[in-house]
């Protein structure tokens, strides 16, 4: 076996060893196998073990220790709650004060008012002063996931004092590989990346080599567009900044990576009308208690088209085969609209949309409705003929499946535009909502249509 | 005005300006804007203007600030291909040659095996080979996203050498921030960060400072599982291997987010049925080109709901209000079974799923499908006999919407988990599927029970 191999091997957990270790109050094969894995790894361990075994860790490590193994984003919020109360009051405050500050208020955010008094009240003033200065931001803006510790330094430093001062702060600082450079009122003026400071002659003035061009973003802004720009600039960090362009703090690639997943989930779970997934829940119950409110606003709904569809059963006694179309018809309008709505809402969310007006944008989905419309249609009345030989229904289905494809598609792009432009999430309005409203407007032309030419039927 | 508002009013692009100076062949006030803007915007502005403008680019910019544009991310892929064919071909062989060898890579592989050819030939050979290298790993591996334009150390260096070595390297990494330790045999054997070199005694050995337990990935695992482990381990670049653990590159997070995003937008689109809406489409045709296909495929889908629905025209005839219900069954069906299956791709997609065994995870999901059809359907009896005071009618729904919430649920989350264990993209299997099925098993419960008891309605 090579040296390789064996570095290979040990990146695979030994938890056996870990558990035994822990049971047998061994704290020194404990510590040496546990402190050497990367702290996700020692996360998903001690997330995973029992209330017992944890409580032990808590013995065999420091605060600042586990303050590592909570920065990762293994552990759940909801668990935060739990692992807190296991602790020592003072060890957890201990904790918290050695996280960065910007996960200190994440893990704070979850517990209630009183909680997050006693422990800011039990940790070093600095800790707390710096957690307190952040927990008030509003939540998704960019202040709410920016963290103070980062590095800044004078307008007129050399690189030789730059580097200096990046030495010092490394230990504490988020991320070193950007350096922020601010004037005597803290207004951000530059940056320099630790890229350009290490190539760089150590006497050359950091105001020679900076980038003035910083592209930085608002502490009040929305932190989805936050992450689109992060995402397009290709950062490692972005610099928060106050109206006067004061430096707050900064915002690393990891939180955005964290902030884009959490978005694609949001709209994703309103797609399919479940209300938050961003992780399995445990229990069949905690489940259904989350789809259940779906059902049943979803089952309103669909009473009013059972309601509608009552109107015409006199039409239906009549012809028994036009209730058969009735879910193909309703269901294609869906189908369309969700497609609309999809398209839409992506877009809104990439940012796509704004690059173009929405007059133009709204016409173009009109025209996609026609020519798809059109096209399905002409399928469909094809199909129908073959298979029943029934030409006037065959027609009927067809028209109705050509106008509501149409309207479909119109509103399925028209009602998230509108929403985005009134400031509302769009994907609340998500495909239940829209594909009952095509329900209703397809069936109203289907079986009025049916009713109108009962006659030739 | 202060200076740092000045700086900020630079970041707006001033396009009227940049086009002007184009237009009257300008090359110094063109150059003196354009190239103090962050590469993104000035791609923004490249892909913007028309034809003409860029061909004037052409000539203003050399190879090498032109590679810089094609870096980003904002050009979309599709038109690359019409990008080069307007530049003579030495240039955009040049232009390619001067990219970061993934990024080349992603370019070549829009065009046709001529064209890569022709360019490959025109190109200076180091780049040409690093890019053959690369061109032949399959898509979606690690293989094919990652670059090969990383800094690697001998084990026995020092960290003044090491230093030494990332100053001269650093203009042609794509990282510097990760220093990657390898033996004679170039097998990975350690990780330093940069972080750790700056803050470490100039004499220190490598081997005494690096850590050992890195984490890599294969060169040909799939390109989401790299995502997530860089994501899970808060990594700024991961190195990729081979089985014996030779080093042949490096994937950074800028296209770790790209990988992100991009499965987020092919789950989203496939649970909406469009084909693939990476971007917004420029016409209306276009559009409904990839709609289209769905459409017609959900249509046949919902021809064999008709069929069934036509095999009982009699009891249709005999009680016209069942039809009323026909829709509603059907919808809670597909929506029970699209929430089921929401969960578990997105379980998959984010890991979550392997964490715990598919079989509890099956139970799991009957018992939610229990309890939330039995709530729906005791909803739904109240529901009915209120408005229609048709107690059996009623029941009849009630028990329908219960089974069929029951078996949606388990089917929902059963066929993803199964397309997962036979490596087939779960998200394929997808909404409009599992909702047909839901649709022709819940008719079959409601309108086969409708039918055993019509003497009773």
């Amino acid at each position: 076996m090579t040296v390789n191999e064996e570095v290979r091997d040990d990146i695979i957990i030994d938890e056996g060893k870990l558990i035994e270790a822990l049971e047998k109050q061994d704290i020194k094969s404990f510590r040496d196998e546990y402190l050497t894995l990367h702290p996700y790894d020692r996360a998903v361990f001690y997330e995973k073990v029992d209330e017992d075994h944890r409580k032990t860790m808590y013995f065999f490590l420091s605060p600042k220790e586990l303050a590592e193994i909570f920065e990762t984003s293994e552990i759940d919020e909801d668990e935060y709650r739990q692992f807190l109360q296991e602790m020592d009051t003072t060890y957890a405050a201990d904790m918290i004060s050695y996280m960065f500050v910007d996960n200190a208020v994440d893990v704070l955010k979850e517990l209630d008012k009183t909680q997050i008094a006693s422990y800011l009240t039990l940790m070093n003033k600095e800790a707390a002063a710096q957690i307190k200065a952040l927990l008030h931001y509003e939540e998704y803006t960019a202040g709410s996931i920016m963290t103070t510790e980062y590095v800044s330094i004078p307008q007129n430093s050399t690189v030789r004092s730059a580097m200096t001062i990046l030495r010092n702060e490394a230990p504490s600082a988020e991320t070193i590989y950007y350096v922020f450079v601010v004037d005597e009122d803290n207004r951000l003026t530059g940056v320099v990346s630790l890229r350009d400071l290490i190539i760089t002659d150590e006497d050359t003035l950091i105001r020679s080599i900076m980038n003035e061009r910083v592209v930085s973003v608002l502490v009040s802004d929305d932190q989805e567009d936050v992450a689109r720009t992060t995402q397009d600039y290709n950062l490692l960090a972005v610099p928060v900044v106050d109206f006067q362009y004061h430096m707050l703090g900064i915002i690393t690639v990891d939180d955005i990576i964290d902030v884009l997943d959490e978005e694609a989930s949001d709209d994703y779970s309103k797609l399919a009308a479940v209300s938050n997934m961003d992780s399995f829940d445990k229990t069949s119950l905690s489940a259904a208690k989350k789809r259940i409110p779906w059902l049943i606003i979803l089952l309103i709904l669909g009473m009013l088209t059972a309601n509608l569809i009552d109107l015409f059963t006199d039409t239906i006694s009549q012809v028994a085969l036009l209730a058969a179309f009735i879910p193909l018809i309703a269901g294609t309008a869906g189908n369309s609209g969700t497609q609309a709505l999809a398209v839409a809402v992506r877009g809104i969310a990439t940012r796509d949309v704004e690059d173009e007006s929405k007059f133009k944008l709204l016409l173009r989905e009109a025209g996609t409705g026609l020519i798809t419309g059109l096209v399905c249609a002409i399928f469909v009345v094809g199909l129908i003929f073959v298979w029943k030989h029934e030409f006037i229904i065959a027609l009927l289905v067809g028209v109705a499946i050509m106008v509501s494809i149409f309207v479909a598609t119109i509103s399925g792009s028209f009602i998230p535009l509108f929403m985005h432009r009134m400031k509302i999430d769009p994907a609340v309005a998500s495909g239940p909502f829209i594909t009952t409203l095509n329900d209703l407007i397809s069936i109203i032309i289907y079986l009025g249509l049916a009713t109108t030419f009962i006659n030739s039927l």
